[in-house]
C-alpha cells in the first residue's frame, strides 16, 4: 500500500460519501435557512475520515458496503453538527471553519443552533432506516451513535471536560480523557459501526476499538502540534487559537518533539491491534498518514 | 371520568415518569456541570404530558406499559432539550422556565448548549435499548422520535418557521404550520410511540395522530390566550413575552374569544377521532382539560 493508493481510496470515499449525503440531506431551498445551513455545513466539507473508517472496518470483516456508507453518513452528520455547535460564540467562538465562514457567521446563531440540532436528529433517522440491514443491526448502530457521541465518555463528555480544564493546569491523564471523548468518541464509533455493518464478533470489535482509540489520541496530538507550527491556510482556522484560549495541549506539556514521539507510540499500538487481519494494510497506511500529515 | 380522576392519573404518571427518568439520567455529581444541568432541566419539572400520552395510547391499544414508560422518557428528554435550547439568548432569550432560572441562567450558555445536545443524544440510546421490545419496535421508536422532532415538519422545522415569521404578518395557515411542527411534532410522536409500544395497526395510528395533531393546535392556541390573559406565577415565564417579541398568535388575529372557539373546534375533532375506542374516556377528558385550563 503506497501513499498514492491511500490518497486514491480516500478521494474515492470522499466523493461517494458526498453523493450519499446529498441524497440524505434536505434538497436545496433558498427560502429555508435551516435546510440551507444543514447543507452548508455538511456538503463539500472535510475529508470524510469517519465514514472512511466505517467502510474500511466493514470491508475488513466482510460487511455490506451500502450499509457501511449509510452508517458512515449518519456519523458524518453527527460530526458536522458538533463542529457547528463547537464554533458558536458561547463555545470556541470561531468565525472560520474549513477555510470558510462557520455556520453562525454565514447564517446567524439561532439558525446554526437549530441546524446542528437538526443534523444530530437526522443522523438517527438515517441509521434507523438503513436498507439491507436488519432491525438488530440498525438498533445497534443507533445505540453506538448515541453512546459514542454522548455525555458518558463520548464526544459531549469530552467537550465538557475540555471546557472545565480550559484555564487549568492539566496532565497527560486528563488530556487523554478529554481526547478520548472529544476526538476518540466518533472515531471509535466509526470503527465499531463498521463492525456492526459486518456482523463482526467481540474479538474483532475490541481490535477495531483499540485501533480507533489510539489513532484518535495520535490525531489530537498532531492537531495540537500543527496548531503551534502550522499556518492558517493549512488548517482552515486561525493558527495559535488554542494558545489564545489558554488551552493545555500535549505540545505545551512535552514540546512538539516529545508530543510527536507520543503520537508515534499511539500509532504503533493502533497498527498492532489490527495488523493480524488480512486486508488491514490500508488502515495501517492511514494511521501512518495521520501521524505524518503536515496539515 | 371526572376531572378529579384525570388529575389522579396525571399525578400518578408524573411521579412514575420522574422515577424512570431518575434511573435513566446520569447520577448526581456536583463536580460535573454537564450532568447536573441535564438533571436540572429534566427532573422535577413539567407535567409529563408527552409520556402520559405515550402510555395512554399504549394502554388503549393493549401495549406493555414498561415499554411505553421507556419510550415516554426518551420523548421527555427531547422535550426538555428543546426547552433548554429555546431559552438560549440567541433564541427566545428567556431567563425563566417553569418558575425557576432557565438552564443557561442557572449554569452558563456553553453548559446549557451541551446539556441540550446530551439529552437529545441520550434519548436515542434510551429508545434503542428498551427492554421487552423487539428490535423492530425499538427501531420504529427511534425513527418516530427523529422524524417528529426534526427539520421536515417536525419540532425543529416548526421552530425555524417560528423564527422566520417572528416579525411578519402571518395567517392561520402559517400559524398552523408552525404549531403543527413546534408543538404538534412531539405530541404526534407521543401518540404514535404509544401505538408502536402496542403494535397497533395503521387505522389506530391514524386516529392517534389525528387526536394528537388537533390537541396540539388547541394547546398552542390556549397558550397564546394565556400569554395575553395569564399572570407570571401561573405560567412560570413573563406574561406578554410573545407580545414583546412581536410574535403573531391566534389571540392577536382572532381575539381571545375567537381563538378560544377555534381551540374548541380542534378539541372536538381530536375527541371524535378516538371516541370509538373503548377506554378512550381518559384521553377525551384530557383534551377537555387542556382546552379549559387556566394556566
Amino acid at each position: 500500500m503506497t501513499k498514492q493508493e491511500l490518497a486514491y481510496h480516500m478521494q474515492k470515499n470522499a466523493s461517494e460519501i458526498e453523493d450519499a449525503l446529498e441524497e440524505l440531506l434536505p434538497s436545496p431551498n433558498a427560502q429555508n435557512p435551516l435546510t440551507e445551513a444543514m447543507r452548508y455545513s455538511t456538503l463539500k466539507a472535510g475529508k470524510r475520515v469517519r465514514p472512511f473508517l466505517v467502510r474500511q472496518f466493514s470491508a475488513l470483516f466482510g460487511g455490506d458496503d451500502t450499509v457501511a456508507i449509510r452508517f458512515g453518513c449518519a456519523l458524518e452528520m453527527i460530526h458536522c453538527y458538533s463542529l457547528i455547535h463547537d464554533d458558536l460564540p458561547c463555545m470556541d467562538d470561531d468565525d472560520y471553519r474549513r477555510g470558510k465562514p462557520s455556520c453562525h457567521a454565514a447564517f446567524d446563531e439561532a439558525t446554526a443552533l437549530l441546524a446542528g440540532d437538526a443534523l444530530l436528529t437526522l443522523a438517527f433517522s438515517v441509521a434507523s432506516t438503513t436498507p439491507h440491514a436488519d432491525a438488530a443491526k440498525r438498533c445497534n448502530a443507533v445505540m453506538l451513535l448515541s453512546e459514542c457521541s454522548g455525555w458518558n465518555g463520548g464526544m459531549i463528555g469530552g467537550q465538557m471536560l475540555d471546557l472545565l480544564y480550559e484555564d487549568k493546569e492539566t496532565d497527560e491523564h486528563i488530556l487523554n480523557l478529554i481526547n478520548d471523548g472529544k476526538t476518540g468518541g466518533l472515531l471509535r464509533c466509526a470503527a465499531l459501526l463498521g463492525c456492526v455493518a459486518a456482523g463482526a464478533g467481540a474479538k474483532e470489535m475490541r481490535a477495531a476499538e483499540a485501533y480507533a482509540k489510539n489513532i484518535g489520541r495520535a490525531f489530537q496530538i498532531i492537531d495540537d502540534i500543527l496548531d503551534v507550527l502550522g499556518d492558517r491556510s493549512m488548517l482552515g482556522k486561525p493558527v495559535g487559537s488554542d494558545e489564545e484560549n489558554h488551552k493545555s495541549t500535549f505540545a505545551k506539556i512535552y514540546g512538539t518533539t516529545g508530543a510527536f514521539k507520543l503520537a508515534k507510540d499511539y500509532t504503533d499500538i493502533a497498527c498492532s491491534a489490527i495488523a493480524g487481519y488480512p486486508g488491514s494494510d490500508l488502515l495501517i497506511e492511514y494511521a501512518m498518514m495521520l501521524l505524518n500529515r503536515k496539515k
